[in-house]
């Protein structure tokens, strides 16, 4: 992508989920009406739509010919990854926005031809804002972050990781999750997937395992986690498909192959 | 304990709260010395054992006859619940504090003959403090907090539960608590048992069950939980014993006895 266009869709990229996030902020103590998509704790709130017809406007208006992949269905039938793409999740962590008021973010991950070219995440609530490009490394509020920790031990880690999945379940050999959940310092589950990822990227927290992530959950994180020098793919090493519901896997490269090989067994 | 009393002690804890939390944040980013205690993930700072000494000297010289029960030691040898008690963690969450600099709180609970008296939970990175004293309310940041919600059901509940109890254990049965983390709306774990207490009583999550916690993990918490109308107790729904290592399960009170009844068994 060349250059001078990508720092101008990063430039209203960022303008436009600030100003997202100050209308969230500013409304946030109204009533919420809130419904249930795909099972009684799948929510979905008028924000989360308000929010997404926003983007929608924004994109379409400015860069007609960029396609919208996002999670309320307002934006375009995205079968290929072709031209420019905003993968957008207007409220990643609806639960915890439903119930907290905080712990949630908006995220956008804008590809072009396939390629991860800018990633977005906000954590609305806290005003924190963390931001990448391809190739020039990622940001927490303008401030460069460090690469991961290449000295980091498995023992040392703090993995996010749901308790769901050391439950038995259709996914995932939940022995071996308990297994990992045993092996490193501590676990933590925050209800964010974006959130989770900047935590990654920021290094406060050493990995994240889940069964089950739509595009918009991860395709601001994963740009974000690779310029830090983490790796994130399918739990089963392939890499993620932008166009499907998958498994991820996402954490410092250190500990990645050795968490994969023993304690990820898919069923 | 008298009413003008208890204002002035709950007046100078606050105070002195503040004041550790400012110099913790004012030198958060100097290299730490760390240790470990029990176990390799047992973690303690200097920081840990200055803030406890900081407290220790301002109860002692301020309040010679109230004795301090904290968790590095430098308080008194507490093996009743006779007079007017500090129990104070200087740093809950070290884990956290260690490796993300946030998400750690000071905890400082005082009991009076045994009774919970005042609480307070500093989240000192976020500069939020709750607050209570008994049959007074609880308060986020002078904000008084509301009951907790009586029309929760348990379905729709998020509990905080760390995936380790999912775990085999010698502790608790892990199938149960499988079967009540797939029962529950969603699952949170955040690393500091003070918070999570807060958090409680804020009513952003509902309840928290583990089963292991020292005195000064929770005796603000339950303080805190009482004044919005929560429940806390042992694991098998015996009253708290403040003097010993403790099972705690908190939460709003119309799913307790539920979850008590249908999903804890312990080994």
């Amino acid at each position: 992508m060349d250059e001078k266009k990508r720092r101008s869709i990063f430039n209203h990229a960022k303008e436009w989920i600030y100003e997202a996030g100050q209308h969230i902020r500013d409304v946030i103590d109204e009533p919420l009406y809130i419904d249930t998509k795909s099972n009684p704790n799948d929510l979905v709130t008028q924000m989360d739509r308000n929010t997404e017809k926003y983007f929608l406007e924004k994109i379409k208006h400015t860069y007609p010919d960029h396609r919208l992949l996002s999670e309320e269905g307002f934006g375009d039938d995205v079968q290929s990854l072709d031209g420019t793409i905003w993968i957008v999740d207007p409220i990643d962590g609806t639960m915890n926005f439903v119930h907290q008021k905080r712990n949630f973010a908006i995220s956008i991950g804008i590809y072009h031809e396939g390629l991860g070219e800018i990633g977005l995440i906000y954590n609305v609530m806290e005003d924190v804002l963390y931001t990448a490009m391809k190739g020039e490394g990622a940001y927490k509020n303008d401030k460069k972050l460090p690469q991961l920790n290449e000295k980091l031990t498995l023992d040392e880690s703090i993995i996010v990781v749901n308790s769901i999945w050391a439950c038995e379940n259709r996914k995932i050999n939940n022995k071996k999750i308990q297994a990992l959940i045993q092996s490193v310092r501590g676990t933590r589950s925050y209800g964010s997937a974006a959130l989770e990822f900047a935590f990654i990227a920021e290094g406060i927290v050493d990995g994240y395992l889940t069964m089950q992530l739509s595009p918009w959950d991860l395709a601001a994180g994963v740009i974000l986690v690779n310029e830090v020098g983490g790796v994130t793919t399918q739990a089963n090493g392939e890499s993620i498909n932008l166009l499907t519901n998958t498994t991820v896997f996402s954490s410092n490269a250190v500990i990645n192959e050795r968490i994969k090989k023993d304690f990820i067994e898919l069923m």
